[in-house]
């Protein structure tokens, strides 16, 4: 919290903070696993582009950012570890000078705690019943840029409401044209005979997207990144959503309607596979160090 | 705080809670002038439709957050107050209990600060200058319902910053297809040859808005509330912005080009005048007792 430490659960934000009563704000989130902090520089470059984008300065640099990510891990004593750290505008400045960025002074927070999958290893192992959303669309780019990384998620977690009350496990979003843009914190792929599709707009860029675009290529998996109508989703061979919570997890009906032959797909289990693999070997990890 | 009164600068929301990382609540804010909060009831009740536009909860009744926040005044010692109060998701429950509203515990959070003018003295004299953003959008209803106050600003402050470079006090945003939505924390109102016309759609239904329509009757003036597309504000008579935030504020130029005579329109000055006239005679107000 502005450079000190303390447990979580007295990590607690001004309430004139815009960061909360305006959401005006960046973040981002790595992940641990088995020590292993993974992609921590891409992370951290996206959310420096998030903060730009927002007009936002983070006032630590990446190099001291990345030691506090690395600090807030070996105090929370996890080798599986989900760390989050956020930007905010900070308090309000008085009248005219509310609408000028450089008059506010942004605050840094960030917490870690045990490592956070949104699904659990059951739903994971049968593969998630997933829900286009009927009454909510995504938040359009033109309002506010969801390629950088913020709290505006209202819109998801009613989908995801939406979802439960419908019998299903988790929410995709589409855009105003019903092409599918994103899940609550998930990035959303479809499989059409053999070629993994994602949506190119409206939504993150997910480092966990990318990192599954890379694997398709080691796998000779062809990839395509462009507009995907809902209707593609629906009659795809298998569909999986990717997190930093998470990782690759597979979809197995959607709108009530299974996919395939109704469980995890093969090419989402190869994906998911390989990435686990690769993760608990040190791909791409910054080993925390932990003292025993 | 969830029932404990303590000084502003110690009011702190746990940086678990969701309220804060997804901006998953709904708030209200009232004013009170020479120690009369206005329209309190008004404002409870559009707060409770927030509240369950969003699944959320308040822990309170309307009567107990009346009282808390009556009290919020006394203690912050003001007659001249801007009291804000919400109820947040809370804290996140595991796995699939997420898509369950059921499984969160709401809280509720409000405080009392000196009352806030979305523009100072100076400025409400002068006019604002008014820039129509050409950069944001506002975030649609049909991805966050903006007639449930809620945290979603962020389209809303970049515009504002935007409004700042381009040399203007104050912004006003439209939706997609070009129409008026509302300013930020504040509803946009023109004067068109004697007649007052304000957006019906996109925008926050402000209870400052709903009073203007009532002054406006008891003025005689006629009064429109239709989709206004942009331009008609640039070729307005006069316009002005109202908020619990300040009240009824003039402006004096759009886009850089001055409305009429380039000051507080004629029928604007009659409308403040007289929103502040019944104010200060304590008109539907809530009487603050202080102990002397």
């Amino acid at each position: 919290m502005n450079g000190e430490y303390c447990s979580v659960d007295e990590a607690a934000i001004p309430i004139t903070d815009v960061g909360f009563i305006h959401a005006d704000a960046a973040y981002d989130v790595v992940s641990a696993s088995r020590g292993y902090i993974f992609r921590l520089q891409d992370h951290l470059q996206r959310f420096e582009r998030s903060c730009h984008s927002f007009r936002l300065r983070n006032p630590y640099s990446a190099a001291q950012t990345s030691a506090i990510l690395v600090r807030l891990a070996q105090l929370a004593g996890t080798r599986e570890a989900y760390i989050w750290w956020c930007v905010t505008r900070g308090a309000m400045p008085e009248g005219r000078e509310r609408g000028n960025p450089e008059a506010y002074q942004n605050c840094f927070y960030a917490f870690a705690i045990p490592y956070l999958f949104i699904a659990d290893d059951a739903m994971r192992s049968r593969g998630l019943d997933l829900m286009v959303s009927r009454q909510y669309i995504r938040i359009p780019g033109r309002a506010v840029d969801p390629a950088a990384k913020n709290f505006h998620w209202m819109d998801m977690k009613l989908a995801l409401f939406e979802a439960r009350d419908r019998g299903g496990d988790f929410a995709v979003l589409c855009d105003a044209d019903g092409y599918l843009t994103e899940a609550p914190g998930a990035n959303i792929f479809l499989v059409e005979a053999g070629t993994i599709v994602t949506p190119d707009d409206g939504c993150l860029e997910g480092i966990t997207r990318r990192t599954t675009l890379e694997l398709a290529a080691e796998l000779g998996l062809p990839a395509r990144v462009e507009p995907v109508a809902a209707e593609r989703l629906r009659s795809a061979d298998e569909a999986f959503i990717t997190s930093t919570a998470g990782g690759i997890m597979p979809v197995r009906s959607v709108d009530g309607v299974p996919l395939g032959a109704g469980g995890p797909g093969t090419e989402t289990v190869r994906l998911h596979n390989l990435y686990w693999d690769k993760r608990w070997r040190g791909w791409l990890g910054t080993p925390v160090e932990f003292r025993c």
